[in-house]
């Protein structure tokens, strides 16, 4: 991939010309939220950009959608599917090419590129897709061996169903919020006294706050109900990813989880990156997922070995004092079921996938102590201290704490990436 | 309640004068689904009653809102809260009684009565709300006993957190469909074997297709993310009520609901009736709750004793044959944990509940036989069969068969109920 003629764009920009990640920004000129890509520091304003005379030649695929740009969400754009996602972002590479074939739309084009070419740090981001449904899965293999080994012991540390289906329950859609967004400490029913009996709840503000290092997927193409999806035709319905942290109480979920799940312990609040990096773009960086010792269902055979991506993650912990440690490196690789599998076993019965809806991975933990993508990993089930910088330690998050997600795939000046998935918590606020 | 001047009003029926639901339609005059009441047999198209020149001056609070009834879903009618809602039910009763102090207006104007007043089979009704997030609770007392005692025995049939919270988790919005919609049987992973080791999934359709009768209530006016809803203030954020059947694949639960809770199991389709029945029609019909022996924590004490709704609820199964047999009849009294308790559990931690979303009570059965709300405990656990007309039995739901719930509350001609919630179970596919 050529270089960019876009000032300030860093060999480590997770945001180089190989990557062109949509996103929905306001702007002091345009504060109604709309479509951008980010280019290194700077962002792409496409509403701005489809004001130009020859927006319709060129990008042909769009001559239908003239407002698709304006949009306060990606929903629209995600529904034409990706043979024109795949497009429209070739026609922004060329333009932002040094070498583009037509330097007389952008590059040479000075009064435009003022209006539509700005600094990341001028525009707002919002929430980049109307999220109908969100499902969590359970796919991080290592995350599902390490927790169930601390409660059941490595003898029964993975569920009979575990390597059969990948696991998944219902999340919640309302409170999912864009990296930044700060997150308030839950109230929830919790027990103080585990060895009592019977059990005595209290009402009272977490004390087992912890993230989960999760990789999101957003559903382009919708399916009818009743018309699953085939594992082989998933990639068509998939129109990008995000990092996602699954924030959960787990003092709260622990009390309330028997029988239905998670509940209280999860719908506080959900972050996710501002910038969906299209499917395409995480094409060269293909892996092979866990192994998996048992013979899969047909539905859930795709037929080829390199359905996951390797992205490499990494979760850094600030403390209201300002020091930042990395607690976890880790990679996207520790799945054991790809998304193209989640999609097929979710619309098996026929559930109906709409477009927006949210896959989110499950925790991604590597099999080493550095590699765990939650505390309740970390700290050992909450036994251990974390080491932080600043002679601080933690168990789960206090209060001001500032967890930052980052994930990038390839080489410097070709990079692929998210950005920041970060959120700093908030004191619970006094009750009622 | 004094009567009404609109004809075919039986005495039977569920929408008297005292109900006044709501609900989406479409007519042939007017084939984009938009607001109506119920009325006996007969609907009040409401977009065509706002065609009427004093329809500002009828409905002062709606004169800023000029669309509100050409609306395809009633989102924005909730949103406007209780105190709304009650005026229009209110000018709506006196323009439907026989002693209307406003004859002119619809009963003595033929014209506008001959267009706003359309026999209910000469439309159909649409999904009422466009549903953000469903939460399923299991508030039902006596499904929750029963069901634990058949898997646990007696002795551990409440798991422990049962009495000190309302349990729910996260349903499927996607799969939510309006009354009369067919339900396809679901495929899914299954074990055939329950004593092999280690379990054998295969992929077929389930073989325990089962009912889940429930009542379920829609969110009018949100919270903000972090902000919980008081106990006390929750019935302020209650739009209204319609029945509720949450299809059940057992089988499919069964393997796949360790550790996360149920999925595939329930999310191929949830079926709800039509007609919405406003928060205020159901007032006079409040009784008290299943006992809870419990002390409960403060954020769920209602302080008062009767919230919920005595009403009467019976679910009939149709043979392909065309044989009629009513399985079950009971009581929506049978919850022991009442709406605004669900709502204040729900957004304890934060959450926040958003116009449109609905809430599902959980099974809801009574102590005998012939009161329980679903196949699992009227054939005790699959293992009795249940007895039909036309010398029929069931112990699941076979292909064909129709489920019909009814629930309606109080006397002959003020009867206020829901209509019909039914579905009819179409054949598996074969897969892929």
């Amino acid at each position: 991939m050529a270089a960019t003629w876009v000032p300030d764009v860093s060999p480590d920009s997770p945001f180089s010309l190989a990557n062109i990640p949509f996103g929905i920004i306001s702007s002091p000129a345009n504060p109604a939220p709309h479509v951008a890509i980010a280019i290194g520091s700077q962002v792409l304003d496409l509403k701005v950009l489809s004001s130009y005379p020859d927006f319709d030649d060129l990008f042909p695929a769009l001559k239908n959608y003239p407002g698709i740009f304006s949009n306060s969400t990606l929903n629209e754009f995600a529904a034409l599917g990706r043979p024109v996602h795949r497009e429209v972002r070739s026609t922004i590479q060329n333009l932002l090419s040094a070498e583009t074939s037509r330097p007389e739309i952008l590059k040479d084009n000075l009064g435009l590129r003022q209006d539509a070419v700005l600094p990341q740090q001028k525009v707002k981001m919002h929430l980049p897709m109307s999220i109908g449904d969100y499902t969590d899965f359970y796919a991080g293999f290592h995350h599902a061996y390490y927790v169930g080994a601390l409660f059941r012991g490595p003898q029964a540390a993975l569920q009979p169903n575990y390597t059969h289906l990948p696991v998944g329950y219902h999340g919640r859609a309302s409170s999912i919020v864009v990296s930044g967004t700060p997150i308030k400490r839950p109230f929830g029913q919790i027990i103080t006294d585990p060895t009592a009996e019977p059990k005595h709840p209290t009402t009272a503000p977490s004390r087992r706050l912890d993230i989960e290092l999760e990789l999101g997927c957003f559903i382009s193409i919708p399916n009818e109900m009743g018309s699953p999806i085939k594992v082989t035709n998933a990639e068509d319905h998939i129109f990008g990813y995000v990092l996602l942290n699954d924030w959960s109480a787990r003092d709260i979920q622990t009390w309330e989880y028997v029988p239905l799940g998670p509940f209280n312990g999860k719908n506080f609040a959900t972050t996710i990156s501002p910038w969906i990096v299209l499917a395409d773009a995480l094409e060269p960086f293909r892996t092979k997922q866990i192994d998996n010792w048992t013979p899969l269902q047909g539905y859930l055979n795709e037929g080829k070995e390199e359905n996951i991506f390797g992205i490499e993650l990494q979760v850094d912990l600030e403390t209201p004092q300002g020091d930042s440690t990395r607690i976890c490196t880790t990679s996207s690789k520790y799945l054991m079921w790809s998304f193209p599998q989640m999609i097929a076993h979710h619309t098996l019965g026929g559930c109906p996938l709409r477009t927006g809806d949210l896959l989110g991975s499950g925790t991604i933990s590597g099999p080493s102590q550095g590699e765990r993508g939650s505390f309740l990993e970390l700290s050992e089930g909450g036994r251990k201290d974390i080491m932080l910088q600043g002679m601080d330690v933690r168990r789960f998050l206090k209060d001001g704490d500032r967890i930052t997600i980052q994930g990038v795939c390839g080489e410097p000046g070709q990079k692929v990436g998210f950005g920041e998935c970060t959120g700093q918590i908030l004191q619970a606020t006094p009750q009622l």
